[in-house]
């Protein structure tokens, strides 16, 4: 929904607002990833928001004018990356495309956002604390599940669509679902554990034949 | 191989040479124990030799009779958790049952692990150390990598006797066991993370429907 006056590129103060808006987007994903630096470096309780102004170049007060608290920052941050990885698993989903290509290129953008990101399987976590003795703030939880939940329920939807259209078998979705993002997730772990590398495989291979074997028994083989 | 003299049940030295490495045994495991409740309640960083020694009623140079260093107890820590998970996993191996039946079997062996050792898949790790920051030491991390590799061993060999028996597709044996080792441990952190709960499936239900999709796509069906 338009905020009002936002239709009107000439009005001064729809300008004006604009401006503004785009600005406090824009300082604060500089201060995000100036903050990002300090969570990987330390640990999450000895960071301190004069850390990351000093390392974003401002004052204290100003990170004050766009986050709430350290704990703000850092759920922002795990929101960002998150939301990046969901949208491009959901951009891989195309209702006209069987299910076997679907949920490939859904495995292959998990896989690529672990290429990006290793961070999020060593360090930080979109459901503990880093250090994890902590869980995340029930509020910042929550908005990290719902966006989770978009991506859980595209996949879910991929596979529903194919056993509808008689392409799969009839398996409970849902739980199919969840196995396959543990799969994913855990891929990710062995890769960066290095155990990949010990195993002389590539995560190209391993995400590759994992996602085949899975397919090969979800879907209804043709017969020969 | 025996050592010398310990097949001679009466012989007075034997019996004290048992004794005192049966008393080893004991006073090792009860550090361990102790240092696990420490570990666990705190940071890896802030735990000292005192708070472990305070925990077990012991002293601290007692403890360093039979530990050189907090890291030392630590990795023990891990080794024998990992030492019982593997134990069960090969355990689970029948060379005269079929890929299926090993494969369903493994997958409940290391369920199980999940279910008494959660504290695994939320804050010890095998591969780094609690807090993540820092990985382990190069022996240690030799010494879990060995006996993990003696379990990703017998899945690998369970998937290829079922290819050479013709129960299985000639699928790339060794990606395949990473594949489901991953899926395993995705699993596992999924179901901690209270994503299973969310999504109304039970840990049970999770690996069940994994490992017989993936079951599926890598046997031979039969016809019909």
């Amino acid at each position: 929904m338009p905020t009002l006056g936002s239709d009107d590129k000439r009005d001064p103060v729809a300008i004006k607002e604009r401006r503004r808006s785009k600005r406090i987007v824009r300082r604060r994903a500089e201060i995000i990833d100036a903050a990002k630096n300090i969570f990987l470096a330390g640990d999450y309780a000895s960071v301190t928001i004069d850390d990351i102004a000093d390392t974003a170049g401002i004052s204290r007060a100003t990170i004050y004018l766009y986050f709430k608290s350290k704990q703000e920052v850092y759920t922002e941050l795990l929101f960002r990356d998150l939301d990046a990885m969901i949208t491009m698993l959901i951009t891989s989903f195309d209702r006209n495309d069987s299910v076997r290509n679907n949920l490939f290129r859904m495995s292959i953008s998990y896989m690529n956002f672990f290429r990006v990101h290793p961070e999020y399987f060593t360090t930080l976590s979109f459901f503990f604390m880093p250090g994890r003795k902590e869980t995340l703030p029930p509020d910042a939880a929550a908005k990290i599940s719902a966006r989770l939940n978009d991506g859980i329920l595209t996949i879910e939807e991929a596979i529903k669509l194919g056993i509808s259209r008689g392409e799969a078998r009839p398996v409970d979705a849902r739980a199919a679902t969840l196995s396959l993002w543990g799969q994913w997730m855990g891929n990710a772990y062995l890769a960066v554990a290095g155990r990949t590398t010990i195993y002389e495989r590539t995560i190209e291979q391993v995400y590759a034949d994992g996602i085949d074997l899975f397919l090969d028994g979800l879907t209804v083989r043709s017969p020969g």
